[in-house]
């Protein structure tokens, strides 16, 4: 491991003209301590061998991105939601991924409690399962930017609530800079969230934002003072990987490993 | 007026292509009851033109957008902010708007709770002179999207507590659904305004946002349940006007006259 580099991590997403093996690969060359892979990702190689090449390389598995897309308009698309998810803890548990990050909607329908409520219902009913594979679960609460076709979830302090309404405490939180530095009460939320920290992700915010999708920004680029959430995080005890989860063209556009090296160079600068 | 528009406005920035002449004069011919001007296009003729011809044409100006933008990185710059809200506020007086909109953000540095600070010493300030003419000001909690370039009000909570801390009743908040409407504490929140809301604007969210700043919806395009919306507000005792504002380029490539009688129709189908 590089030195400087014991938590830094590395998502997939943020290098996606890489395949799973080359992630891992890249991911140990550039001295980072993990990698964030995606189940469509996993499925060019299999879960196991993205085990084995992560275990050999000496890299963790920070998370496996994402279960969740839970709400459906009715019972049976709810079921081949939740089946779908059940094999998503399959396959962390084969990747030995630290966590499964869960996407928390969308609505199904224009009222959004109807669409909260499928979501805790059907995060309890995945938590019993999660439980007997020893799968700690990580609800990501997302920018209300994607309340309409992605996650009904939008504030930390609603995650919180919604992980400790789950009484197992293999239910957390993914705090993520991107999607929660807007917030009013992220300092108190960061400390309620004291124990429930199950993942920590980050990109920075441009401004103006360039594109909902695809604008998330390299470390130091936009409006984030990405360190002092850091220090907010880490004052609640974790103590785990940062992984660095950028959905960018121009970042997408670097050489892969280059990419790496500017993320650590920036890493160190504003963050670490 | 229109049978069931007793309530409809349009904001000016839902057909930029007419002058504000020409969107008093739409605006009476559509049988609205109310238009929303900006600053900026009232340049063109000149704030006591624009308010004679709305007397004359039986309308209320609902808005004058916008003041704010307080922010500056040092005092000499703040200053220009607040002399420029101070002409703000003369030309509300010399239009007889009904409110002077707030902008208040973006912050100047990273620290969001110094802007924040800079924002609700200001208000204050303009508060006083607001009063010394009569003109309410209406703080505008804006979608989180847009914290970073322009406002770090972003919660109607947050408006409300904002308004709450200047103690004279004539600074209050203008709710719009686009902004609002993905907040977990929605429902509490309007409740929690009661006899502060000054303003209500309304358009639709579309999903996935195809823009950041100009992706607002036609109403019933988008995720909004936007007739709960209404009831919500309503439900504070607000009887005021309800603005129609949608940044959007397939909406402005309408003919004007057209797209009134559009906004008319969906108004009466999901809102009224």
């Amino acid at each position: 491991m590089t030195a400087g580099f014991e938590r830094l991590a590395i998502n997939h997403a943020t290098v996606p003209r890489w395949t799973t093996e080359e992630v891992i690969a890249g991911a140990a060359r550039a001295g980072y301590c993990a990698v964030g892979l995606w189940r469509d990702r996993i499925a060019e190689c299999g879960a196991g061998r993205a085990a084995r090449l992560a275990h050999a390389a000496g890299l963790n598995v920070s998370s496996l991105c994402r279960g969740g897309w839970f709400c459906a308009p009715d019972a049976l698309g709810r079921r081949a939601r939740m089946l779908d998810n059940f094999r998503a803890v399959d396959e962390a548990a084969e990747l030995g991924a630290s966590v499964l990050v869960l996407v928390c909607g969308p609505s199904s329908t224009k009222d959004l409690e109807t669409g909260r409520r499928q979501v805790a219902e059907a995060v309890v009913e995945l938590a019993d399962y999660a439980a007997s594979l020893g799968i700690p679960l990580a609800i990501e609460p997302m920018h209300p930017l994607y309340c309409g076709d992605r996650s009904v979830v939008v504030t930390l302090e609603q995650a919180i609530t919604l992980a400790r309404s789950v009484t197992a405490h293999h239910v957390g939180v993914i705090v993520d800079s991107y999607h929660l530095w807007w917030d009013p009460l992220l300092a108190t939320s960061i400390s309620d969230a004291t124990g429930r920290i199950f993942g920590f992700q980050i990109a920075d915010w441009l401004a103006p934002p360039p594109d909902p999708l695809h604008g998330r920004g390299m470390l130091g680029d936009g409006t984030i003072d990405l360190r002092r959430f850091r220090e907010l995080v880490d004052a609640t005890g974790y103590s785990g990987p940062i992984e660095v989860e950028i959905f960018n063209p121009s970042v997408w556009a670097l050489d892969p490993d280059h990419a790496l090296q500017l993320i650590g160079a920036r890493y160190l600068e504003h963050v670490a």
